[in-house]
């Protein structure tokens, strides 16, 4: 399953170069995670209730093309491998308009208890919902 | 007691106009509010450890002149308002080469119970701290 | 004319009182600006082409409940007042599942030369459009 | 040579899970990048103002251990590549109280042409700054 969800450049997204300021597209990747979780019937509100933190311990993104103020982009997250302790994933940012690549990253995700701050197994129940999100 | 603080303008602070986006000074109030209680020998962590929490409840800023990249700031906090309920500042953001001012401000604060969220009374201890902090 | 755009709370939106960060908030004035302009048949793009600039100088904030990450949020952006040299907006940051109000707001913006930086007067051309959007 | 910057965590800077928001640390690698070539004797503007942008190609991070509000940081910036064309950095970011290593990470920028966007050859009196700062 790959999420796609969109969002559009905003003005305070900018820098003076008159681009999108790099480190955005690092938030933005948040966005797609959290995206696909929920399509996966998960939110990380749930995953906190229950006790578990979902940190990021690895990123990486090349930078293709310059987004700017106002563009449409497509936030497109793909699952990359998943084990009970972690989750990782690739990432596409498109612009709408005509689906040139501007950004790809990869991040790799671990489960944490909020309690003891380590690394942790996620229960089955979150588990085979994210299995099912990463084999359709 | 005023509290004065520096603040160096990152590239990422700047937008499209080539100057800082308004919402940082917003942002930078809140370095001079944290530098205030700091000179009072009170530390956010520590209000928040003891069960408080610092919520702000009204700002306002007018933005007089532009910040540009590299700009070295001086965020200047001064206490208009205490009581053990809400606490109010006054600021100005000069840029340090010349002392030009770019944005003046205010906020209110409010002190809550982290448990309740409602407004409560500051104990004493911190309380005193604030007073001393604003009649010096 | 109200616009009226959504804004979904982002992870990153939040900070360590687990509420929306209120320097968002300012942010998100923007969104609704840009968006009434939209409504309204102009472009932040098309002003700065034709040598138009569009900076803030005045704005405030009331906070009344806070906003939490996933919330989806409305923001509705009211013409207050305009000139051919400066238009003024109030806001109001809505959750959408209740319609709760999270935030109400003011700005006062200016029409400035690119050029010169200083005030200017908007051509007819673009303060017929934003005086319709105020009227309608 | 290597620079080091402090910074202190800001309470902006931190997200619901009362730790550093990720994708600032990657706002902190430009702090970093922009330090060590003040050291080499050139800024940004001046790189600006001579008609040449310096984007950022490729950027990546690990997060080993979470910055928490308050914490003085220290960012270390070591040149890891250069040609005319192109730059690479390595950075460290330590808190300042113990040393602890909190992120690593790696960027490559390139020199381009403001005019024409594309990849240009820097000229020899830039050159030479970065090539004794790597050398250092």
């Amino acid at each position: 399953m790959v999420s796609r969800v969109e969002h559009r450049v905003n003005f305070y997204d900018t820098d003076a170069m008159r681009v999108v300021h790099h480190a955005n597209y690092i938030r933005w990747f948040e966005i797609g995670r959290v995206e696909f979780l929920r399509l996966c019937g998960i939110t990380l509100d749930d995953l906190m209730e229950d006790g578990y933190l979902f940190p990021i311990t690895d990123v990486s993104a090349k930078f293709v093309n310059p987004g700017r103020f106002d563009d449409v982009l497509i936030i497109e997250t793909t699952p990359a491998a998943l084990t009970k302790a972690k989750m990782a994933f690739d990432y596409r940012i498109l612009r709408a308009a005509d689906e040139t690549v501007l950004v790809t990253g990869h991040s790799q995700n671990v489960f944490t208890s909020q309690e003891t701050g380590h690394i942790t197994r996620l229960p089955e129940k979150y588990y085979e919902k994210l299995k099912r999100g990463l084999e359709d």
